[in-house]
């Protein structure tokens, strides 16, 4: 079976594009940048992720034996075209922003610089990668300013969008902030530490809620949480501070409780004075269902005791807005500047640079997205990571990518911090590049005049 | 690397239960539904997808080497515990509506019969694959039921959560009756038809508009759409007058042109004026950018002359309610029925029916839960469909699914096929049901007053 992330997870029109284009040897140097319009309703800022899943597909671009087989079979496309495609190979260059960094709307934050086909034909798959790592990776930062001090955990695989979604969004929300994930593959795949409880399941599989909770602290007795929602929450909480006494005989600590509907604020007012009462003031309480960044900020804003939160479908579907306003747009053919015009859509032409100014005090000021050769009044925010097809070394890990995050959102203003963020950050255009967008429509408007002569109106 | 479909791809709280389970010979057999606690708001039902998935998961369920040493070196489990993943198979049945069947909340889509580590471990990816292909083919059939005549094509994969989203999309958007994906990959793995037209950057790249468009009828002259808002919309559609004539000369046909931004309603109109004016009667007018089922009702009701439809974004994201309130819940253990009491979350214990009433006209007039072994006054919509770890042959073809989707569509009353419906269906749970629910509550009070008696309040 074709794998999920082969070269033909790709739209239809790139392959047609692609035959087109091989047709008349167009494969000169395009220039594409990938970019967002806009930010999210009451989002200060978005968080570039997904850089490094995008490397591998571009390094890996090559079609396989079977995806060739039915492209021949297909009937679709010309013998010539095809051994086209059993020799594809991305030879090009990458600039993109680190992973982790804060970036706004209209600032390029990944280029690809190679053959007019070669850059084409990857454009679904890397808005498909960047995009959704983006949204998680940042809502998961808008949790950590919702509760800075807290566990704050990835609950989200069951209700992600597919396999791809959940894995993703467990490597996301970690290098947004966040202490892991429950999704057990990222362990493995990515370093993220992996968080796990128990299922109501579990005590209803069982006879007696304490004989369940006593069967699972004895046979996972480390970094134990007990699930004490099944029935009755606050009666659970009661019964476990005698179950709790004599597994401390035993060495086995109970870490937590996990209360997962209800009123969680209220519930854990009054499971934390039972277990507190109990003597049980080093468990802590873990609260889950129906969170987000929202929700986390209004309980802690009430004075609910919790200490950690598990966050899933609203994070792993980016629930308030699944989706950006996100393009992978031509600006460079040929040597020549490109942009479109279609309303509401245009787009800036030519090889941009984005360059971030800091205040006295280490917070970001501004930033002016530039031509690439213009001096940088500041620090140049896209980096070369990828040339002639091959990852330019070292590629940062994950853990520092998340390192590089946390530093980023210490140098962001305040107001934008906020999660319903009014103000604006301040991006201008350089004027080399108003010039360069002028020159670019002074050509469209030739060819468009050229052809109305053509062809009447 | 371990594939993003391993069996790891699970909650860490399985495998803390399944060792705890291990550790004690809890492996009875146990019995879990899948099923959906509430509509969407002005959903009037749910379209059941995802299941052929779902069937080949459990078939397939088997740890990998990798995956076993990535277990052992994790430190986290015990030796004998590793001994039972090497060997873990999925042996159990699955029953379940067939895919296209609509269904209501509180209905059992799905049930899992197993022993209890068997059926437990897959809860996480079970829920993973049918919600989010139930979301998409659902939300398929509503674009339907706005423009039933009409030419729709899923557009989504870029903004889809990732590549098995994307994949899953095509998939279950033409379950529910879209004519098509511009995803490639699902013509190869479903079988689904592929659609494509062209990009702004290739107009872009080429000097010329018309330039470009006469390029790319003449190397791909087949379905032949171009896309005529890069630059002026209703400029590009009278300049493609005359290019058609000469096309028309050798054979090409113009089929459609393609709209993708500013106002499409009124794009269309003009755009179908200048088109009928210079000949081209026959070609068809194709829209997309931001459409959902909501748009598409809108434009078709203010008379846009649209033939066609490619929706993306809104659809692959299910951007309205990007996940269902839905659960794998256990009901029963080791013969007796289970349930939990958790606020707002109760569940129906005990194996279930679900059992369809028609009227004369063999439209749809409610549904009854029962025990499964009550005589069925209707038709029932549960079927054996994998016994013993095995699907039960013959597998429906997807394209079987597709045309049993249209024929239930067809019996639904016409009030739950409103886009904004506010009737709801009569799903009612039989006497037994009723009696099995008041007997789980009795075995579970007991077991409360008894640990309460056990440790005090």
């Amino acid at each position: 079976m074709i794998p999920a992330n082969a070269l033909l997870l790709t739209d239809l029109y790139e392959l047609a594009m692609l035959e087109a284009y091989h047709a008349s040897d167009m494969d000169d140097e395009a220039v594409f940048d990938f970019f967002v319009r806009d930010l999210p309703p009451g989002y200060g800022y978005l968080v570039a992720a997904g850089l490094a899943q995008v490397l591998s597909t571009l390094r890996d671009a090559q079609f396989s034996d079977e995806e060739l087989a039915w492209a021949a079979d297909s009937g679709r496309f010309g013998d010539d075209f095809l051994d086209y495609l059993r020799g594809f190979r991305f030879t090009g260059s990458v600039h993109a922003m680190r992973e982790g960094t804060p970036f706004f709307p209209d600032e390029p934050v990944l280029r690809v610089t190679a053959p007019l086909p070669q850059a084409q034909l990857l454009e679904t798959r890397i808005i498909n990668l960047l995009q959704y790592q983006t949204l998680i990776a940042t809502k998961a930062t808008r949790c950590v300013h919702a509760a800075p001090d807290k566990l704050l955990v990835d609950f989200g695989l069951r209700r992600a969008h597919g396999a791809e979604a959940g894995l993703m969004a467990a490597r996301a929300s970690w290098l947004g902030g966040f202490a892991g994930s429950s999704t057990v593959l990222a362990a493995p795949r990515f370093g993220v530490p992996i968080y796990g409880t128990m299922a109501h399941s579990f005590i209803e599989a069982h006879d007696d809620e304490l004989v369940a909770f006593e069967h699972f602290a004895r046979a996972r007795p480390q970094s134990l949480v007990l699930l004490i929602d099944t029935y009755d929450t606050e009666g659970a909480a009661r019964r476990l501070i005698g179950l709790a006494e004599r597994l401390a005989e035993d060495g086995i600590q109970v870490q937590a409780v996990r209360i997962d509907s209800g009123d969680l604020g209220e519930h854990a007012r009054r499971v934390r004075r039972i277990l507190d009462d109990g003597g049980l003031g080093d468990t802590n309480i873990f609260a889950s269902g129906g969170l987000d960044e929202h929700r986390i900020a209004a309980l802690l804003a009430d004075g609910a005791p919790i200490d950690g939160f598990g966050i899933g479908s609203k994070l792993d579907t980016a629930a308030d807005t699944p989706y950006l306003d996100c393009a992978y747009k031509l600006c460079e053919y040929a040597g020549e500047p490109r942009r479109k015009h279609s309303e509401h859509k245009a787009t800036w032409p030519g090889r941009k640079q984005v360059v971030r100014r800091y205040d006295a005090s280490g917070r970001m000021r501004g930033d002016r997205v530039q031509r690439e050769d213009e001096p940088a009044d500041g620090e140049p925010l896209l980096e070369l990571v990828m040339e002639f097809g091959e990852p330019v070394a070292p590629t940062p890990t994950l853990a520092d990518s998340r390192e590089h995050c946390a530093e980023q959102l210490g140098r962001l203003p305040d107001a934008l911090r906020a999660l319903d963020a009014q103000a604006g950050y301040p991006v201008d255009f350089s004027d080399r590049m108003h010039a360069l967008a002028r020159e670019a429509d002074v050509h469209i408007e030739k060819q468009q005049l050229k052809s109305s002569g053509g062809n009447g109106p």
